[in-house]
């Protein structure tokens, strides 16, 4: 049995090709659709109730293409929008949340993680949720870096200036006693390098990137979804907005194969 | 003879209140009705049909208010929308770009201008071909900053840091030999302060939210739109989204008062 329908992936912008990358280096079988709601991005400085509503567009348009499952890519929107969705779809949701705070209590050693994110992403508490829910003696620090998605997409990725921000967002984590960091945004796994040096190898980065793509692995295996293994799946990227020079930024920094753009307008229900 | 129908101002967010701000300096006695679409801040970074697009649906919602004119608070949606908001509205339209070229070229000795702004707006040309068809000799460096906008949103106004990226941002500009520096977007008046020492006193700041608001003037003069001179005119705010802490941030710096905000939902043009 084997399922060649894609994977349907969104997020609010370009930053979701993270954990692309990372589903093509777990999972080079399958099919994948991406969709970045690049005309309204970015949703982390927006309130809950429109990213849940852009959420809900974002993921009916990906049902429209005939995908197994769908991945929200995006921290802010899995934040706030998860319920909603895992609700209304009529296919499996994975969001980036659960994977990385199940990694960061898994990597965690004195049971204190620090959680960097937008600010609707650290506004909502997803993440203090689900690692109480996980674990009640937990503690957690989080701090919101609304900066560092427009220095990424500035490509300032290996820059003092850069670095700078950084040493000021997360002295107060580190000063804490973190020993573990979550990148709770799908664009900071492209500082991890820059974020790195700060941490004096005394904390671990969790990459929410790659620990949603082991888990849609196992979404995958448990529902019997896996595409044939034989040869490599295709990536078909759609956005809603033409693509700035951020898109350039990604492909070079994650050396992605994407094949002709697609542009889609946002169906928006109808109002009466 | 008076009018105290209210003068229509829009922004892609809460940046367009710098223009609102001297607008209540100029013009005290005007009603003035401010809407921003926070739901899809910022335009700058987005393509020009889809600024085209959104500045049609928010003049219809200032239209559908009464507005006696509408300004566009925002150079973005000014640079790509103007040209088609002037041939479709029923009310006189006027935008940030031309009373900021006109007090450029009013301030050049050494006819060199410069032009920052957001990479909407540098991209459009828009301030090159309104500085060159008001005068076809001046020289024009032009540089996108896309980086002030959020370092203004996180409220680093007065930050060794946000004069780091300032620094950056404007050498290549002051060595090419301005003497002139046009402000193209409504924030980056809030970055006044923080910018004119870069300039060391031989660069002339243009504000195009002071320039705009006495275009504004005189359009209501030629017009006979003024209001009554008697009293304050009121400030009603709304926005396409709930308002972060970049609101707090705006009143403290603009000291305005706003009183109760609403919130309007974007109303689309039916798709069939």
């Amino acid at each position: 049995m084997s399922d060649a329908r894609p994977i349907g992936v969104f997020d609010s912008g370009i930053g979701g090709l993270t954990v692309v990358k990372a589903l093509r280096e777990l999972l080079p079988g399958e099919n994948i659709f991406y969709l970045g709601d690049t005309a309204r991005v970015p949703y982390g400085g927006k309130s809950a109730s429109t990213v849940e509503r852009y959420s809900v567009e974002m993921t009916d348009m990906l049902v429209a293409e005939d995908v197994k499952t769908v991945v929200i890519a995006c921290n802010s929107a899995s934040a706030v929008a998860l319920p909603k969705l895992e609700q209304t779809l009529a296919v499996p949701v994975i969001g980036v949340i659960k994977p990385g705070a199940q990694a960061a209590l898994a990597a965690t050693r004195n049971r204190h993680v620090g959680v960097i994110g937008t600010r609707a992403t650290i506004k909502s508490g997803a993440y203090e949720r689900e690692l109480r829910a996980l674990n009640p003696d937990v503690r957690i620090s989080v701090r919101a870096c609304p900066l560092l998605v427009p220095l990424i997409e500035e490509g300032w990725l290996d820059d003092e200036l850069t670095n700078r921000v950084i040493a000021r967002y997360l002295e107060p984590l580190t000063h804490d006693g973190i020993d573990t960091l979550v990148l709770g945004c799908t664009h900071y796994p492209l500082l991890a390098d820059a974020i790195a040096p700060f941490l004096a190898g005394k904390v671990q980065l969790v990459d929410s990137a790659r620990n949603c793509a082991k888990a849609v692995e196992q979404l995958l295996d448990q529902q019997s979804l896996r595409a044939s293994r034989k040869g490599e799946g295709i990536l078909q990227v759609a956005l809603t907005d033409a693509p700035d020079t951020f898109l350039g930024v990604a492909r070079r920094a994650l050396q992605l194969e994407i094949g002709e753009l697609q542009l889609r307008e946002v169906l928006h229900p109808a109002k009466l």
